[in-house]
């Protein structure tokens, strides 16, 4: 999970999602909206009996505010709060499992914050189901074959790997990136994500507004965009004075075509068709 | 306000309550559904640009957790948070203005709670405009007259105070209880009260787990309205396990006739007819 404003968790219970599964979240920074909602999904949880650890990932100054308040509230919790420390200034591997790599993605707003990119790792080569039969390879083989190793037949003729599978699934990527000010250092840093979520809190028109809230316009996401050559855009945070939300759509799409608006309750695949 | 759970800045928002004017809150206890929505609000409100103070009560154990908060989150707002700490275990009043006293009503949960009696102070009799034309009476004495005093005519003959007004519209009390385990002990704080809220969390069916967790049935809350004499009862705080509400209903108008369910967005007037 990414972020969490206050009411997260009921919005999760009207969505009907399942938590269980949820193991860490990643906070940008310690905005309000961005993690009020905290408390609440933590000691929610801990009311409905889950055991499976949490992890919060955020900037150090989070852990003694949470810290006491989940002394005071989270007295008895059958599960633990598990505070991880990230440094929002400084580009790095701020969480890594068996599937996938977190980044941290300096920003540029008015307290230190961080976006993130979730890149999974890669995965092994597909094999050829008829190859396999056709050399009459054992089951033993196929997972060093899937790795890329080439089979060796019983006679000694090697049999070269690019024959026997094909290329891996390239991995997902997805970018997080709020809030900021518009930061060309981003762009080399998510070249070719699958999808960009990047804030569009203002209009164009509302330009010097952006810089000195450090927002970006829709424009400027969609040329984060454009620069990064990322497959789609998701737009949001969109400043409550936009309450027709097509003209930051039409803006973005200008500058980079496959841009989405993020809504509330909005489902998007990270992989595949712009709707 | 009473109370302040995750979410209550979006509801206010949703039903476009004017919140210029609220400037006291009161929280009953420290468990996460009363007051995990104050950061958000108070917050929020610092962003809109409100400049009047605002006035916490509530057990003193929450100034630490929210000062913290407040001098992180909330460093530069155009507005003060002034804290009360108020004792739960204890009768007593809390607060008082030109138009009202607030009263603690002591209530039995598993953390110090309580409840809060609202009580309009005395208002002036109602003068009978004809007898001040009959009589003559000068308009400056209209406010001593309002408050019960004869008025003695330039021949010396006094008019008793009861010929020139009627009695004075009732002060109006309206007791808010939640969260708590069945307890008469507050039948006498809130004796004859307009309104009564009170907590209706199980039906009677799960009188054990009411025990448990120290909150009450709806026949317990219909009990305590009938015994108090109160003129009306609303119920609240239902347990998710009770998906129909109309049990509950059911259950305390067996006992309390003028019942309703406070339901969420509701709005209910503390004088005046159960719908």
């Amino acid at each position: 999970m990414i972020d969490c404003g206050e009411g997260a968790q009921i919005r999760m219970r009207q969505m009907n999602f399942r938590t269980a599964r949820l193991g860490h979240i990643f906070i940008s920074h310690l905005h309000g909206d961005h993690c009020f909602g905290l408390m609440g999904l933590i000691s929610s949880w801990g009311m409905l009996g889950r055991t499976a650890e949490l992890h919060i990932h955020a900037q150090r100054d989070l852990e003694p505010l949470l810290g006491a308040q989940l002394r005071y509230f989270c007295d008895k919790m059958p599960y633990s709060v598990i505070f991880h420390a990230i440094d929002p200034a400084r580009h790095g591997l701020v969480y890594e499992d068996r599937t996938v790599c977190v980044y941290s993605l300096p920003l540029k707003h008015r307290v230190p914050c961080c976006g993130f990119l979730f890149e999974e790792k890669p995965q092994d080569r597909h094999i050829l189901r008829e190859m396999i039969d056709a050399y009459q390879i054992p089951i033993a083989y196929i997972p060093r074959i899937k790795k890329g190793e080439d089979y060796v037949l019983p006679d000694g003729t090697r049999i070269p790997n690019g024959r026997l599978t094909t290329p891996p699934t390239p991995p997902i990527r997805y970018a997080y990136c709020s809030d900021t000010a518009y930061n060309e250092d981003l762009v080399p840093l998510i070249q070719g994500v699958d999808c960009l979520y990047h804030e569009a809190t203002f209009e164009e028109e509302f330009l010097k507004r952006a810089q000195e809230t450090q927002h970006s316009t829709a424009s400027q996401a969609a040329t984060i965009a454009r620069k990064a050559g990322v497959k789609k855009l998701i737009i949001g945070h969109f400043s409550a004075r936009h309450s027709n939300q097509e003209n930051l759509l039409k803006e973005a799409r200008a500058i980079f075509s496959d841009t989405v608006l993020g809504m509330d309750k909005g489902v998007y695949p990270i992989v595949g068709e712009v709707k």
